[in-house]
């Protein structure tokens, strides 16, 4: 303890003269695995299937180059003065026009817009998480959101997934232990479709069950869905929030529709929820960058945004067939995966014995970068998955990064059975737990 | 208390069924009286003295637009690309030239690029404030940071300001009467230069015992300093940050020496604070926007950007004269203010009986409206004070709106000379504490 009026003590072990100071949440903030590798992973030798970074080559520069002009020679005074927390009223009607291409019916008052979906995310976990309280999230589930809920201090519980998604039958047993154990379950974070990392989509059958089974319980169930529209055979699942309008905040983004470094994003709450987000988003950045808002605005008003959703459909789906195909090729016995039907990622499961976080630097020397499994649990688990992203790379580039990771994991599979699995552990050192392969 | 697994229970006294799910937090989230203002105040007939927008009819915007169409055209795969949460390298390079105005000798590895400078104020909070930690800030204090400090359940105490800004004896006796409470104080939170809303500026003399007080104490000193550049008389202050590095965290703005719609800020750190704050930023935004630090990268590489702020400064300096020579010809005996010498706010103080807050929804209806002082506090105070922002409307529309407050104050002195004090106060309620007029 720091007793007030104190200056800090700068401990032998640490060269942070403020490490006194600090808030106790900021213990849960570490660096994300995936960030951390971007640097080294972005030199042009290595082929990274590690980041989820959009296929932009696909948008039309020159016409929105135009449009943007456009913009701020005539709309400049809005687009660069401060705006309202909640959003440009019209850019939240044309949000809406989005959302009803997945059943949703919802009104414009109750659409906040968000610096991306992370900032919702981040805003949702503000108004309901106290330090200690439980979201139930799928296991693997999306890094980003594992690291909201560590700033907020809540206690994130796993739960199992299968090809059709969330496990009805999990979430009750979770549910059900956390009880037990005395906490409090403030939401159930849930990605349905096309899910980050896994790649699975929450079968349509499963989706009014885990609906009721939230509701019966109080929890309330907060849908992330960045890829809905990215569905590789045409179908747009009906979203959670369409049938269940009081229990659902829904997540959405432009990011994977249409561009991400503008950074808007939305969150869809019900009436009273709405309030208490718009009021946690001016004290986060009084308002979202009201040029990106109008540039979405005039992109849905112009442009043929769902015939650019549908290029990019087509171009993922290239790039899955890609990376599928080469992994059915190139990879040795005993690895498993799935086959996304939309998204960025397939989830691939190694033989047994093998460390993908150990794996890591070796596969990088051999010019090959992807993201262990590890940095989507918040348990420890997934030392023996990986998430490959096909999203970015060309469908060539795709297969031979497939290939180099399957040598990688050749020569794995060969250290491994000549000297046993502490070979790989040792690289990774005291961080890597790794309890499903132990 | 909501047992887990038990459905909300929905209180006879509220509509909102979410009600038990909010985290503690939310308690302190209560709608700033300035921006529930805003709506109303933007009416045409009325003359606005309460918002904060800056004069952005004085940006070229036809060169701008032509700026961001060619950073959109040519640069576009990365403007609109996912980007590092510590910020665009070349931007971080050119914030420490804006600084280095003040002063400051700074490395781009210590800047952290933000939405807007709330996100910077909210991000230092985050790592710094666990719930009951304490924040000084100057009394009245900038509203923004008020609500960041709120949310994150940091109590503030305020400190005496005079004409020179915050005194030194008021800081001591703060301190110390904080630590006989037994609580801790994380940092100061001050607004050196032209400050928002009192309008003074800390005494140059004054600054190195601010420092030394802070330093000696085991307090942090976060400087917030959106105004800096916009000194009226051409003279720049040295930043606080320049002569205490390793004790300083500056919060930095393009917001009003370029534009508040592109949401760029920053914050300065000692390299340790900076790794925390990156995390920080990654978990609330995971990046800020791309293309708005694109923008403001080319807008400082090939626009005269110093013009730019020359400019500022005479349009504000012309706004400044135009409110305090109509105060002189207005105002009812027993009003004081203060005549800035930079930046957006003149602090007016009413005369006895007078309550601000009461008094705003019939200065509304005299069709002008402004900031009432009890916004800027923590603690209630500030009801015989009000803000009067020059920055938006024309000198015309200023002594327009100057007048019709005067206007509506020697009606409401005369109001509370035949009926006593009650009559202001019964309009605003119960929520309207008034312990500096009791």
């Amino acid at each position: 303890m720091n007793l007030p009026g104190q200056p800090p003590k700068q401990g032998a072990r640490s060269l942070d003269p403020h490490l006194r100071r600090y808030a106790a949440r900021t213990a849960g903030m570490t660096a994300s695995e995936i960030r951390a590798l971007f640097a080294v992973a972005s030199r042009p030798e290595v082929v990274s299937l590690a980041g989820g970074m959009p296929h932009l080559a696909a948008l039309p520069l020159d016409s929105l180059s135009a449009e943007v002009a456009d913009v701020v020679a005539t709309e400049g005074l809005v687009a660069l003065q401060y705006g309202s927390a909640h959003g440009v009223p019209e850019l939240r009607e044309q949000i809406c026009d989005v959302m009803a291409l997945e059943g949703i019916n919802a009104h414009p008052d109750d659409v906040v817009v968000t610096v991306g979906s992370q900032m919702g995310l981040d805003m949702v976990t503000r108004i309901f998480c106290d330090p200690g309280d439980v979201v139930l999230a799928e296991g693997p589930s999306y890094v980003g959101a594992l690291g909201s809920f560590a700033a907020y201090q809540a206690q994130v519980v796993h739960v199992g997934m299968d090809a059709d998604g969330l496990v009805p039958e999990a979430l009750r047993e979770a549910i059900a232990s956390v009880e037990r154990s005395g906490r409090r379950i403030k939401f159930l974070y849930t990605i349905p479709n096309f899910h980050n990392p896994a790649g699975v989509t929450l079968a349509v059958q499963r989706r009014a069950e885990v609906l009721d089974i939230c509701r019966a319980h109080g929890i309330l169930v907060v849908e992330d869905n960045p890829y809905g529209l990215l569905g590789f055979d045409g179908v747009t699942y009906p979203a959670l929030r369409s049938t269940d309008p009081d229990n659902v905040v829904y997540l959405g983004s432009f990011s994977k529709t249409f561009a991400a470094g503008l950074r808007v994003g939305w969150v869809l709450a019900p009436h009273a929820v709405r309030e208490k987000l718009v009021l946690a988003a001016e004290s986060a950045t009084l308002c979202p960058p009201t040029l990106n808002q109008l540039i979405v605005s005039r992109y849905l008003s112009t442009h043929d945004w769902k015939g650019q959703i549908k290029t990019y459909r087509e171009a993922y789906r290239e790039r899955r067939d890609a990376a599928i195909s080469s992994l059915e090729q190139h990879m040795p016995l005993g690895s498993t995966w799935n086959k996304p039907t939309g998204g960025f990622y397939v989830w691939v499961t190694v033989p047994e014995g093998i460390d993908t976080k150990a794996m890591l630097p070796r596969a990088i020397t051999q010019r090959v970068a992807y993201a262990s499994g590890t940095g989507f649990y918040a348990d420890g688990l997934g030392s023996r998955q990986l998430r490959i992203s096909y999203c970015y790379p060309t469908p060539e580039r795709i297969r031979e990064g497939v290939r180099r990771l399957a040598n990688v994991l050749k020569d794995e599979i060969e250290l491994h059975e000549t000297f046993g699995p502490t070979v790989g552990r040792a690289v990774s050192g005291p961080h890597s737990p790794s309890p499903d392969t132990a």
